[in-house]
């Protein structure tokens, strides 16, 4: 199978984006669609990049006294309804459990759409004292939020997250965990994933079911789109106080404590994929990749070229994530093809004219350049490589990023923005709901968050002309 | 609070083992009760311990080639009953979705108690040729069974485990994986958990719902009852000839794969617990504690106690999992028995004196010897104990194993040697379950295994009379 051929498979990025993302997921088998409407399947070459994920998250998790814990699946109706914006949020996305152990269960369950409330009544049996905070705990873990339409890892009606959820002695400490869960979030999407990210807090109307403040990290995908990637809640004391969760404080008297949660999901998976992939297909950054390196042979059936594959294989493999690609039934042109489309980084080439000459042909997946390496110098260069390749993903995103971040003054230039760029659009804001409503409802777009790092574009909102003193970002989302 | 008071709290060992059990759990806050009955809240300590098992087990499985996937929590009621014995064994116990996302559902979906049927129905859309196979994937995941009485860890309605599935060109490629991951579990309990374990082949009256073979890994608890500690079944082709699960051979013909499936869970931390501890508490194995070492300085409001504690910590945690106790409301005796009672291997102590002679106090959990280590040789000295403790660990539990390891030639004194010792109690059987159901209903205990390693006791079945050249062991169970 030729090359033009191959590539035809996986429909064109620019022409068709949401086919081009379902293509890549199928083919480079990261994940498949199973009999259970709306759930998938994470196959091996998708799950090992979110086990990398994993292992880079929970170390630094840990580092922040973060300890881990596993709670129930199922929650008792009776809790979820404690907290009264938590359960109008959620009760219309869960799924419900009424029968087990063949009988109908008196109180129906549900199945974790996410587990503040059971967090919250079991801090509250294992809270006494001030001594006892902060608890740092977090859970690695599925959930279950039953969606009208779903997209693999983007938005899957069941999905692998972390949950952490905390309680602490005063507000000022809650609200600082808050903001260092965000900031390790913004360090495993930049420097893990290669993706840049905006960091800033959540208007009141997309904040959490329950939240006092909700803070977001952003990215914006190849087509322009935002991605939501991460988010950390501050709840005060909005779960605390009804489900009773206190201690007694320094001065002896009763207190309630405050709460934090934050997330991240496999929906960075989809990030992942939507922000570097490309026509060839996937574009997986070094230090997530499941593999690596590829060592493909070319001419297999000469003289010593599969051993010399295997050598090189052995000895790489130490170092990097590494495979050797000894099928016998395709091309080496097809191979290439092959891994290209499943991200692979660095592809090693050798046949027999680069044994004789002690050297082999490195292709980068990022720019597809080709470099000639003499074989004693082939893993300093790879080592070399692989970081060149994950800073020159970030400096591409980072580079999309700005070109598709513009300024607006009006609604119509919000508007005008979005059609020709997505992106995000900066403007200034008032504050009002009525506003931000305006402009989902003739832009298709909703706010991304006030990001943190302010500019004063105007002394006026965009939408309104009143006076404002926020910078908001708007984008269409996934 | 004074050792005789701290330890009266926890039930004593040889008079109500199943109190001391929960004792343990709630007092070392491994598990807590949950408002969802008959499921734990797994709490920090407790789910350390399982981190430690994941980490072990996970590795060994990936140099076996085993890859992680993960698999939808719901499975729909049509595909549970595509194989006959296994939906008797699992319907009744199965918890029913039968609403969600405001809805009556048109089918009820099971949360997964096994997934056999989920990754067989996916195999059968993934695999086409010989060249695919093996797929050897494994999830690390929760399953639920709805069962009428529950105990934290060891018969839990939800809890944690891994599932491998594997499929197969040939019986026998499948039937050498089921003993290959039967061997990495013997591993991970001999090695990690330091408890022997009894290999063997289950009886037809035991083997697991759909299975042509189950094999086991049997371990003997403080009271002398058996713990099934981890199972590997070998599938034939019982559901892959109902779910289609073909492949074209070698020779070009359509071809039924052959399967496996194999699982350990949190099972194993009951049996860590009960395997190991005595009246001060818990007693962990090195290999898998969450702490390793605990620094309890003396004297603590003398001048550079406290400093010299957090330097040896500092030290010592490079090396170790460490934990300084600097808490200033408990005395260092409350302290010596909390860290006892929740099992940490090895305890420093410093105090004034010992920081003027350069020395501190190691005192070992297992046996409860002191000894003066120079601080120069803390580091050498502590890395040798921990061995020692865990090979002493290992033998002890050993030693028991052979004590309450019997003979007997009748049902009689099958019976007897039960009464008098518990334990295992091997015999000749005929192979018929007739006998099998007789030693229940007299003794109540199962048929642990047929064991790999057989001896020839006897001519004739213990319980019949009739000829017999299987050895089989009996016990009673968790």
């Amino acid at each position: 199978m030729g090359k033009e051929e191959f590539v035809k498979e996986i429909t064109n990025i620019e022409e068709d984006f949401a086919q081009w993302y379902t293509d890549i997921v199928r083919k480079a088998e990261l994940a498949d669609y199973t009999d259970t409407k709306g759930c998938i399947a994470i196959k091996p070459y998708g799950y090992a990049i979110w086990e990398n994920i994993q292992k880079y998250a929970d170390a630094k998790f840990k580092e922040t006294g973060v300890e881990n814990v596993y709670l129930p699946v199922l929650i008792p109706e009776s809790l979820l309804q404690m907290e009264k914006d938590h359960v109008e949020g959620f009760a219309p996305e869960v799924a419900w459990v009424t029968e087990a152990g063949g009988e109908k269960l008196d109180e129906r369950y549900c199945i974790r759409p996410t587990s503040e409330t059971m967090f919250s009544v079991l801090y509250s049996k294992w809270l006494n004292s001030w001594r006892d905070l902060p608890m740092v705990y977090n859970q690695w873990c599925s959930v279950l939020r039953w969606e009208k339409e779903t997209r693999p890892f983007l938005r899957s009606r069941e999905f692998l997250w972390q949950e952490g959820h905390t309680i602490h002695e005063t507000q000022k400490e809650a609200e600082e965990r808050t903001i260092q869960m965000l900031d390790i979030y913004a360090d495993v999407i930049e420097n893990l994933l290669a993706i840049p990210v905006l960091k800033g807090r959540k208007t009141e109307k997309e904040q959490f079911a329950g939240a006092e403040a909700t803070y977001t990290v952003e990215s914006l995908m190849h087509d322009g789109r935002a991605l939501q990637a991460g988010t950390s809640h501050y709840f005060g004391q909005n779960f605390t106080k009804p489900f009773e969760v206190k201690f007694q404080n320094r001065e002896g008297k009763e207190e309630y404590a405050y709460q934090t949660s934050w997330g991240i999901s496999t929906r960075l998976i989809g990030g992942v994929i939507m922000a570097h992939g490309d026509n060839r297909g996937l574009k997986l950054p070094p230090r997530v990749a499941p593999i690596q390196v590829v060592i493909v042979p070319v001419a297999m059936h000469k003289d010593g070229v599969k051993e010399k594959a295997t050598e090189l294989f052995e000895s790489l493999n130490k170092k990097f994530r590494t495979k050797v690609d000894l099928r016998d039934n395709y091309t080496p042109g097809f191979k290439f093809n092959d891994w290209e489309m499943r991200g692979v980084p660095v592809r090693v080439e050798i046949g027999p004219r680069d044994i004789e000459n002690g050297v082999a042909m490195l292709v980068r997946r990022d720019t597809l350049e080709k470099e000639t390496v003499e074989l004693s110098n082939l893993e300093n260069r790879i080592s070399e490589l692989l970081e060149e390749i994950q800073t020159n993903m970030y400096n591409e995103c980072a580079k999309r990023r700005d070109e598709k971040t513009t300024v607006a003054y009006s609604l119509e230039e919000i508007s005008k923005n979005l059609e020709e760029n997505q992106g995000y659009v900066k403007t200034m804001w008032c504050g009002d709901v009525a506003c931000e409503n305006k402009v989902k409802e003739v832009t298709g777009a909703h706010s991304r968050c006030m990001p943190f790092e302010q500019e004063h574009l105007a002394d006026t909102c965009a939408i309104c002309g009143k006076k404002a003193d926020k910078m908001i970002v708007w984008g269409r989302q996934y």
